[in-house]
This record gives structure tokens, C-alpha cells and sequence, in this order.
């Protein structure tokens, strides 16, 4: 990750706050302890003695980030502002847990009755698309968090932010909630920058989505718990094949496209893998310390093996030809999975060991379910602190959690860079002692 | 909470460490970044500048904790350390997973190979219960971690120190496993001042154990996602119950002697609760802000309610005679939940207003059950830790977490008071907005 | 249970059948087979050879039930159909299933627009309750099913049969479905009677809802399976707490007024229980082969023991005041698990035993949780055949199951007596096989 | 299905039952009720009063199935009786509840204490496999049931049954059981028939495996409960997904090779499907009345769709090359499930349709899963009413269920032909008033 100074943590206001908030007197006396941070503080980047000592400054000075968290001032006029929430790409558990949360709390706290979503990503500011807009009130989403998906309905890719813009101009929408991930987020910073242009008062506001758990600043990503747990589900079945037949091998793929924590955490919820692989560390597959030949050993003393590779594993082993692009822009990887399982077959026939393959892609069995409770805990507290960001004039930010503390994150920080597993890790390294495999392949 | 000054983070070690270990050639080069703390390193105790700043010291004299992890060279050797094991005090999800990383990282990472299991907490130890002890082999733990409880039973209550030394003295144990709440700790650290007393080299490391989620320092206690997820289950059916029939209200108990953790986070996992009463909010029944008189308006409003009551909320309102204790010390409460559906009777039955009550204690149904897949990743990464603190030579110690990184915490400190649900907190705050209730009754 | 004759078996109907049915395109050329039966043949109610020779009869003479299913002509005109839907007594999973299948059915299948759902029982039809209406659509129905309870709300008693009919003739409503148990079906017999007397049109068709499958004729009841695979896992978890303590009992209190079905299937699912207890099988505590000495030895064997108790079970041993009853006229029973886990501690107590009594009563646990995947099915299937029964004009009828074919019970015979488990049979047979427990206590 | 006469029910039996059972006592007294059948009887094989009128003799000379369960006399000598297991085939939920019970029946109530496993299916008892025998303890099954899978492994195919027979001779074995489907029953009537032949006393007694449900006799087969309810947690994420993007069509391939009752079954529990195909009914896609059109309209209509098809349905679509078979002997069927996907995707295309579709193949999810509370009891039944059929003697039978009663069938008769959906039941009619699909596409 890149070196952070004090002024990558600035967040960008859209003027002074001067309108009582409603939950004013709820925060009278409030002053940071051990559960809360109060407005005027900071939460700390550094959490090492050695981090906070490399900065040569005075604690004073040690940079942090804005909590997030209830003002005691705000910007917006409730009873005028009008809020729009849009969610981007992929499907990630918890999605309806955070429409609506916004929706309960902008209208139950602060009286915000005008809400609308639009449909289906990016696509559902842009006219050509035809695609209506949905009236958010208590009622309509009073239920949802008991449905997987997101009741807007996301898609893939960017669209013009001049179009975004002229479509929240049209509306009078003075909050934009963006639910999405990466790209997303990115798209968002471009519809902020027009509107910062226009010189527009308009506050862009991500819930960072992701169920790779990818995006950095936020401790866990919400949904990700629901996810792995699911995906620790896709191994003990794979595990129940792999010895139900003789020489039975498991490969079960995972989602991660640039990190690996679904499958290292399942994993670890599951102690029946055997070998797992994730984009973060090297594989080389043949060699003294191939996978395959450590495969193979491993089916010929114990009889099965479970393998779990995550879908962006060992992506320098595909062939040649340029990659693709989908239509948010994310590289398209070639498929590890069936292809391992070609070469895993290979291996074996070619030393006449009797081998039973079996795949599991879980896919989307993984992220079209419900959140979990803890899942829907995390989802509205993050809902909660995203509206009162965004009421206290906040915007191209992202909510995000540091060291268990809410906080605004930039929306360029926040695309800064990935979260990755680190094989440097004690996370891996547990890793390792429950599988028993080596540090690497190859 | 206490003021925590940089000697309260100390931990005591048995000795310099001059064996090599066998996990140092995957440490080499390791050091600290935001993903992992090497062990010269510290973990900041303070995390927002105000606290920093109150210091009053440069950034390298800052408070912290030592970090917990594998460090490059051991106290014990691994060949001729015999470890104990125990676990006490009320059961809670996750127990199993404990037994069996611990036993399977120090027997495949450590080469320790005698474990014993001792039977029942710490009645185990002294030989007039005849307990006999398991052995604990990697065979042994293989799949216990599928089932609730744990294999080497329980019990409440302390026992005389000097007489458990005695049995550890008679066994050559090297190294004590205690996974235990505030009172197994307390006896933990009993036991630890005989030996230091008797100037024996024995490690005396805890696991800190509560569902109530009420032991500092440890960010959130194994076992109780998947504690306060049944809950929620069950005010789930309460409020099947509350709907289904006329001025139908639900009143569930949920456990939470001294902090309301399960039942605030079930009921924001679920938004089906209308009220929620913990220990640290104070709770008066009558009155104009009473909570029955809310109650019963809520009622005549929407037909039905549901009541969250922690079981450790309004004691004051309990009738006067002294407490008892249990048998490990815990102050023994009177029972809230039926007294408040009695009251609530009387309350209605003096207005005429038709009531059906519903009381729902899901008690054992909470506590019996595995671990969810997060708290079994959590699970075996305390039980890595431990295994890491012990080997190294660490005593008096719990293994915990701040800021989500795993450190070691002096018992007296894991000791000196409970961790609480803040009511100036964002936490409670986004309860108070989920359920619409007032900040306090009364 | 008693002699039937074929003359038990006829059916009510309220006229010749004149109308072609919608569904009569696809019921051409439709004859029994395996799968379906004609709607001029009788299933036959004698299913071995023995009790069919003892009729004394050709076997065209064999008594049978008419079989359910649609006809091809029908007897109301359903654009001019008004349809009643009462839920009564305690809830059941697979109430709602039932409610929505019987909406969608009238609606899409046979163009029935006008369907009104009676609040809380039998009060919802007596104006001083003062209970509103609903209106039952497609949409307010939709995904009613994914919720336990009952939308319509339930009550337990009776209500005057004449003002109930009084209702009904305001209301202009041609059909009537009853959800309820034992009690709600005499209740509707009741209000058959009077339209009968009144020389109304007014079919009156019961779904029987009884949790604790004690309705003859129905094979199993809807929510049957859903409810003991809740009480299997109270049973694992009482198993969890009695093998984590020294001594340890646990004791599981299911449903089951006058039938062991709950605690038996249960049991069964679970191998978990040592003990199962039921209202069929006599029960003595003490002497030789008394209830408390085979546990003590059993404890004193294996450490400890898992007894599951179905409510109505021992009911004699519990003292000589008379029983009242509930407001549905269900005899009231005296609580038999504490007091058993008063006599278990009382035996334990008197031999100086140590013992870890843990008490489980998952009551509402069960009975409140959506229906499962099979519970579902057979709500539809049930509401399907109950809207062709009442659609055909057939009246004072149940939809039962016998031998898996779905057919028309008179309600006369669905109350003449309880479904219990046959302390004779195999599947009792099965449960002392799996226990170990003897024939019966005493 | 074929004309069945009594005589195709009649049972082989290795000779006159002249032993004591152990189970003798508890049978005394016993005779047909309600709830059990006494050996002596028949469990008529007719059910409606056409069938039986159509037979043309007197009652007591209708066709019947011999009744399984306990006899008052046995065959074979408990103490010198050894007994062999072998599951053959496609995992299935609920393997190793039957392993479990029959072991457990075996041994605590027969007293047969030599129980070998036989390991990977016929593969097993054939030397140049150099599978090793498990001796089959209680100890050894005690918790099997709680994992998915078979503990003895499995594998497809037949095995010459000389050298089947050659072994159980070498290892004096004189019960075989086999748990297995079509493909194993008719290998288990092959070495039937070679013991026949060499006149030994070995019994074959047959558990029927299918988790499609296609084997006829047994009212539904173990497992299949536990494998639709996960085929309909498929379904509704393929339903989350389809709303979740604009003309979303999730597509879910089942399992089902002849019969669609996985498919109907799993739609009928989960409102979500719009479209289930199976192979029962025929299938176009073009046309007036085809499938593509339909899904065309609905897809417009609604904004997204979901059809689930069984992987035998519309065979007849894939091109012309000749079927291979696996090493079952089951013909391999092309994957309906991706050319689907691909037919739609043309579909729209060609009429510049936007379309989002998902393919969802939950295959192993489903079958890999432990038996749910049903089944396992439905298993433990299946179980001991196999081990008292081979106690007496019976051999070359499977063990089934004929409305609701465990019968004795001819393994003959078992695959005689396969259970399918009959499309003019009011199961199948029921489905398609859920779904509002026409009865057939073409």
C-alpha cells in the first residue's frame, strides 16, 4: 500500500454546517472515550508504536481520519433535501440491509421524505435506458433486508457523469448514496467532479461494496462474513465427495478476483481444505515444489485431497492472449478452476493413479443470500454513519472503519489501492498451520 | 473504564527465550506493517489523537501492547513441554474449535506432543472429584469441533490454587490452557501467583471466554456472533407470536448479566424489537417516561410489541433481599423476564386493555450450539496466539485483541473491569434509531 | 380408534355440480392410476388384506373415501363466489403457505376476485370484537409464506355458530375455510350446522392445523416435520449441555397434549435422547422398573442423559386437583417437565448423586418458524385440494390424506378421535431400538 | 407402469424361520391395526375401489405386498451371523444414517457383532482393487449421521457378481446389503442369483438409493426431501439474481435424469420458478406455443423469469449423436441445462431483447448435504426394516414403502420399471396452477 500523509485523509465538505441537527440533544456532553469519538477528533492511522514513532511528530500532530458519526450541526435542510441511492455491480450479500437503512434512518431521525432509487446501476440515471424510478418510503422497503439481491436492481460499467449530473440536476437530488465497489467508487469520484465543476451543492456519499473484501479502509466489507460462510458450506460438500469415492479430489472455486480472503477465511472456518490458493501468493504447478506433485502425494497417503482456489489464483498460468475487459471495466480472468482440474486429470493419468474429480463453483449460491446477523448489524451501522456524513455536508467520501471506528475515507483513498491477503501475515500463517502446506508453490 | 498507564500493559515472562522455533525460518525478515506487528513492536493502546495527545509524551513513548504471534525464539523446548488444558464456567459456542487448534497448532507446528485434557473446569484438577484426564491427540480433536459444549466439560466455581498446582507439579505440566470468563481468569491468576510463589517455571495463559461479550480488551468475544445470531432468532418468532394474535406482545430474555451486547446486537440484527432494555441503561416501569406506559401506547397504536430484556437489566427493580452467588461467584439474579411479563399484565389488565403476552427464554438454545464460521476462524486464531505466548514463555497473560490485533493482555488487567455497552455510543445510538424507543425509561 | 363403515365415510354436498369447471380441459380423459384418481372412484380405506376380508363384501363394496381433486363441473359460479378465510388456535408453520395457496388458487385458477380473511379466530366474525377485515389479493399475499404465523392472526375458543352465520350472511360469503385443530373443527361443524338449519348455500371446508399431528386421516399434518426438526435440535443441544458437566441430565419438554408424535420423531431424528416420554405409554417414576432408578443408572453408567418429554406425558403422576381448561376447551395440563426435573433432583439428591439438571422448553421455537421446503409443498397441495372440495359444493368436510392419496373427510370423523402413536407398532418399535429404553416405565 | 399380479410379489426366502427372535417378547399380541401390520397379513397392493373391483376375485384373495418388520422367528443365529455393507453409486443425504441404523440394529438388538464395509461400492469386493473391509463397530458409526457422504466410499458400476460372490464366501458373510439404485439392485439380483445357483445361504436385501426419487415402490426415497429443499434454496437465488439486473432469467439445472420430481418438487416449496421442465413432458422451444416465445413474453411482461429444468428434460433437442453411457450404465445424457442458456441467449439476441441470464448447477450442494431431521428418521426406519427382513430370511428384496407401509419387494419388481411424474396428477396440475405455465411447450 502506498505511503499515507496526513493530507490524504482530508475530506472534502461541501460548505460549514449551520442547521441544528435533529439529533442534537442525543449528543450533548458526548467527548471521545473507548466507544465513541467525538466530532472534533481524530481516529489514528498509525496503530504500532513503531508507525507512530517513524512520523517524527509530536501525537498531536499523528494523522487520522474524521470519525463518522451523528454532527451536532448539520448542513442539509431535511425538510428540502431530496436523497437518491443507486447500487453498482455485482451482488453482495446485504445490499437491501443497506437501501433500507438509509431510507429508516433519513426519514425516522431526520425527517428526509424524499428518497428515490434508481434502477439498475449507473444505467438508471441515463434516460435512453427507460428505466422508472422507485419511490423509497418506510413501507416499501420495510421487509427487504429478508431478500438477497437489492430491490434497484445494479448492472455493470460506468456511464457519462455529465449525464449522472444533469439527471440529479433534473431531480433536485442533493445526496447521491452510491452502494457499490471499485469501479463504482470510481465512478462516483467523476459524477462528484462534475458536480464540483457545476459548483453544484451536491453530496456524493459510497457504501463501499465489495464480497472479495478487497477495498481498503474498511476493516471487513460488509456481506463478506455471509459470504465465506457460504463458501465454507461449497468445502465440507466438497470434502463429503472427495471421500466418498476412491482417490477423490474436491476443487472447489471461489470468488476473488485480486484477493483471496474468501477462500482463506472459509478455509479456516472449514478445517477440511487441504490446499488453497489465492492470487496473492505465487503458484507454479509442476516442478520439486509444484502443486501437482504435492497433490499428488497427498491423494496417494491419505486417499482425497480438497483444493480451494480462488477465481484469480495462478492467472500468469493461463494462456497467452490479451484479456478481456466486462463491462465495469474489471479484467476478465480466464477460468482456474476447470482448467486445474484438466491438469490435475493429466497429472494423475499420466502416473496411472486412479483419480475422481469433483467441481464446485458455488458461485452464485454465494452472494444472492441473505446477510448473516452479524452481516446485518454492520450494514446499518454503516448506513447510519453514510446519512449522517452525508446530512453534515461531507462528500466524494466513502464510510469506512478503522481499528473498529467508523470514519470518513476519500473516495481517491479509498481507490487507492486494494486490501490484500498478506503472505507476510499471521492470517496466512494460520493458514498454513491448518492446511499443513507450504508457504508457496513452486 | 480504568486510566491505563504504559506498566498496566506489561506482561510477565517466564524467561529469556534461547530456542529456536520452529516457525522462525517463515518469520525471517517479517516486520511490522498493517497487516501484521513484529514482535519488537508494540500495539498503540490510544487511537484517536485526543487520547494521544493527553499523554503528554513523544509518539515513541506512547502506550501499547505487546503484540501476540510467533516469535523467532521460544522459552520451552517443544520435545519436553507437556501442556494442560481446562475449560470452565458456563458453556459458549466455539469451546470445541478452541481444544482443537490449540492441540493440533502445538502438536504439528510445536512437535508438543503430551497434551491432557483435564475434565470439568477446575474440579479437574483435584483429585477428590476422580475426574480422570483425556489425552489429547490430534486423532482426539479431529472433528469436535462440529458439535456444541466441549469434550472436556465444565463446571462453575474456583477451587484452592495450591491444590491445582499440586496436580500440575505431580503431572509436569509446563504450560496451563485456561479458556475461561472473569472468575476462571481470576483463578487463573491465582494459580499463576502460587507457581511464582513456589518459583516454578510453568506458563499460565488464558483464552477469555464470555458469550455476554463482556471481558475488555479482546474487541469481541468467540462465541458470540453465533450467540446473539440465535437470538435473534428468537426475537424473530417473538415477533411471529406478537402478530398473531390480538394485542399480542413478545417479551424475550436474553442472557447479559453485567453488559447488554446480545441483546443489543440481536435486536439491530433484527429489526423486529420495539424495546430494548439492557443492564447499563437505568429502567423504570411507571411514570409519565416509564416504560410501561410507552409500552401500552405502542400497543394501542400498532396492535402488537416486541421486548428485548437482557438478563441483567432492571435488577434495582427486583424485590430486596440480598443476592445469592453461584457457585463460581457470579452475583446470582432474580429473574427480569417473568417479572416483567407480570407487570405488564397488571398494567394492562388495570386498563382494560386485552393482552396477550408471549415469554420466550431461549437460554440453552443460544449457548449449546457450534460455532458459526467467523467465530471458528476466530476460534482457531486465539488458540494460534495462545499456543505462540505459552511457547515463548508468557504467563499471567490472556490472549487478546485491540484495534483487531491480536496482543497479549496481563490478567489483571482482562480483570480490572467489564466491557459495557456505552449509551453515548454510535452502537446504542443506532439502536435507539432501529427501535425508535427513548434513550432511557424513566 | 373406532369401527368405520362406508356410511361414515359420505360427504356433505350442497347440490348437483352444473357448472363447467375451468379446469375441466385439463381433467380430460383423466381415470385413477397410480398417481391420481377419478373423482367417481373411492380410495379405498382398507389397506391389507385382513381388514378387507373381515368386511364381508366384493371388493366393489369395500369402503372408501372420496378422493379430493378437481371436477370437471362445479357447483358455485365463481364470478359471483365470496370466499371466508379463518385461522384458529395456536400457531402451526405452514399457516400462511396454506392462506396464500388457497388466495392464488381461487384467484389465477378459478377467477374467484372477492376473498376476505377474518381476523383472530373465531372473533373476527363477532362485531364486538371489533376486528376489521382483509382483503386477500395475489399481492398482499405474495410472500406471506416466508413468514411464520398467521397474517390473519389467531385466537383459541369458540364463538356463538349463530352469530358467526349471522356474519357470514352480511357478508354474503358462499364459502368458508376453516384453519384449526380439533376444537375449531367441532366449531365449524357447529356453523354448518345453523347454515344447514337456515337452509343456506354456504360450503364450509377445514384445513386441519394441528402441530402435534393428533388428526386421524390426514397421514401427517401440515407443519409436522417443520416442528420436530426444531424440537431434534433442542434435543442436540440438551445432549451438548449434559455431556459438559459432571452428571449432566438434560430434560426436553416438546409439545404433545394427548399425541407423542413430536417427541418421538424427534427423538428418532436425533440420537441424541436416551429417554422419550409420551402421553401413550403409561409412566411410573419409582419401584423397580420406575422411570428415576433407570436414569440414576443410567447417569451412573455414561455420566449422563438426554430425557425428552412430550407434555401430556405422565399427566397422572402430577396432583389430585382437577384439571381446568384453556379457552379453546383443551384440558389444561399440569407442567410435567419441572416437575420432573424436581423429581430427578429429589432421586439424585436422596443417594448422594451429583447431578447438572439443565431444562429445555423450545415451546414457541417450534411452532412460530416459517414451514420447511416439505411443509410447503404439502400446505399447497392441501389448500389446492380444499379449494376444488369447496368449488364442487362439497360441505362440514376436511381435507384429509389417507394411504398419500388426498380425499374428503366428513368432519364428524375427523373429530371422533385423536391420532396417537400405537405402542404396538414399528415406529415405536423403532424408538425403543434406537434408545435402548424399555417397553414402558412401571 | 406394467400390470402387477400377486404373483409378482411374492418374496423369496432361504428357508423356514425355526429360531427365537430376540424381538419375540415384545411382539407377542401383535396383529394388523391401523399402525401396524402383523407378519401373516398382506398390505394390499390397491388403493382405489376401481383397481380392487377390477381384480374379480373376493378380498381376501387381492394382490398384496408382505409387510416388513420384527418376526417372532428368524432365520439366521444371531451369534454366528456375519454381515456385509456396500453403498454403490451417486452420494445421496442420509448414506450414512442407513450405514448407522443397520449397524446399530444389528448389534444392540441382535446381537450380531461381525459387520463388515465394504468399501467404494462393488469395487469393494473385488482383490485387484485392493480396497481394505471396515469392521463396522457402534463406536465406529456412533456420529456418522452428522456428515454427508457414505463413510464407505462408493463408485458406479457393476462388478462380474462370481467374483462378488467368491468373496463373501471367503469371508463366510451370510447377509449382504446393499444400498444402492437401479444399476446396483439389478447387480444385487445378479449375485442373488450366482448364490442361487452355487445353493448357498447368503441373503441380499436391497435399502433403494435414488435422490431423483425414480424407484418405484417406496412412497419417496431417502433423501429426496433433504435434496430438494437445497435444489429450492437454488431457486431462489437464481430468483434474487433475475430481479436483480434488467430482464434478468436465472436458468437452475437439476438433478433428474427420468423423473422431474427434484425439480417440481423444490418449485413447488419456493414460489420463485416461472417455468420447470421435466422429463415426463415434451418440450419444444420454437413455435406458437414454445418454450422461447413464452419466456420472450413473460421476460417483457415481468422484467425477469426463472425456469428450472431438469437434466433429462427435452433430450430429445440435443443433437443426433449416439448416447455414451458411464460406467453405471446410465445413459449419459447431454447437458440440457447450458444449451438452454444458450437457446435463450439467441432468442433475444435475434429480437435485440436485452438479457441478463444466470446459470445456476447446484449438483453437489445438493447431494453432499446430511440427511435433514425427515429423512434421518425416514433412513433409521428403511434401516431396521431391512435388518429384520434379512434376520428372516428374505433375500433378493428391497426394502420398500407402499402407502406409508414398509413392505418387502422383489428386487425383480423394484426395476421393473422407474417412478416418474405423471403429468395428468394433481401433483403435476398443482405445479402448473403455482406456476402458471400451459401444460406442455410445442
Amino acid at each position: 500500500m502506498p505511503t499515507i500523509e496526513a493530507s490524504d485523509l482530508v475530506v472534502r465538505t461541501l460548505g460549514p454546517c449551520r442547521i441544528d441537527s435533529p439529533l442534537a440533544p442525543v449528543l450533548d456532553g458526548r467527548r471521545s472515550s473507548l466507544h465513541c469519538v467525538d466530532e472534533d477528533d481524530l481516529v489514528l492511522f498509525d496503530d504500532t508504536r513503531s508507525m507512530a514513532a517513524a512520523r517524527g511528530t509530536g501525537p498531536d500532530q499523528l494523522p487520522g481520519f474524521e470519525p463518522a458519526g451523528p454532527r451536532r450541526r448539520i448542513y442539509f435542510d431535511p425538510a428540502k433535501t431530496r436523497v437518491g441511492i443507486v447500487t453498482c455491480g455485482g451482488l453482495c450479500p446485504g445490499l437491501n440491509d443497506v437501501i433500507r437503512a438509509l431510507v429508516l434512518e433519513l426519514t425516522s431521525r431526520y425527517g428526509v421524505n424524499r428518497i428515490f432509487g434508481f434502477r439498475n446501476g449507473y444505467q438508471g440515471f441515463i434516460p435512453r435506458y427507460g428505466h422508472g424510478v422507485i419511490d423509497l418510503t418506510p413501507e416499501v422497503v420495510a421487509s427487504i433486508n429478508e431478500d438477497g439481491g437489492t430491490i434497484l436492481g445494479s448492472s455493470r460499467g460506468q456511464q457519462d457523469p455529465n449525464e449522472v449530473v444533469d439527471c440529479l440536476d433534473r431531480m433536485s437530488i442533493n445526496i447521491l448514496f452510491v452502494i457499490g465497489g471499485d469501479g463504482s467508487m470510481r465512478g462516483a469520484m467523476e459524477i462528484a467532479r462534475v458536480i464540483a465543476e457545476r459548483d453544484e451543492k451536491i453530496a456524493v456519499v459510497c457504501i463501499p461494496k465489495t464480497i472479495d473484501n478487497d477495498i481498503p479502509f474498511i476493516d471487513r466489507s460488509f456481506g463478506f462474513q455471509t459470504a465465506f460462510s457460504e463458501a465454507a458450506e461449497a468445502i465440507r460438500v466438497a470434502h463429503v465427495e472427495a471421500t466418498s469415492a476412491p482417490n477423490g479430489v474436491g476443487v472447489v472455486n471461489v470468488m476473488g478476483r485480486h484477493s483471496g480472503f474468501i477462500a482463506l477465511y472459509a478455509a479456516l472456518a472449514n478445517s477440511d481444505a487441504d490446499i488453497v490458493l489465492i492470487p496473492e501468493v505465487p503458484l507454479k504447478l509442476e516442478g520439486e515444489h509444484g502443486l501437482l506433485p504435492y497433490l499428488h502425494r497427498r491423494v496417494i497417503d491419505r486417499g482425497h485431497a480438497v483444493v480451494v482456489v480462488a477465481e484469480g489464483a495462478g492467472q500468469d498460468l493461463l494462456a497467452g492472449e490479451p484479456y478481456a475487459t466486462d463491462a465495469s471495466g474489471n479484467v476478465k480472468l480466464r477460468d482456474i478452476g476447470p482448467y486445474l482440474c484438466q491438469r490435475i486429470n493429466d497429472w494423475f493419468d499420466a502416473r496411472n493413479t486412479e483419480l475422481n474429480v469433483k467441481y464446485i463453483d458455488p458461485s452464485y449460491m454465494i452472494r444472492g443470500v441473505p446477510a448473516n446477523p452479524y452481516d446485518s448489524v454492520y450494514c446499518i451501522r454503516l448506513a447510519h454513519a453514510a446519512v449522517h456524513a452525508a446530512m453534515a455536508g461531507r462528500t466524494e467520501v466513502v464510510v469506512g472503519r478503522w481499528h473498529r471506528r467508523f470514519v470518513h475515507v476519500p473516495i481517491q483513498l479509498a481507490v487507492s489501492h486494494r486490501n490484500q491477503v498478506d503472505p507476510n501475515s499471521d492470517l496466512w500463517l494460520s493458514l498454513l498451520e491448518t492446511t499443513g502446506q507450504p508457504a508457496s508453490f513452486g
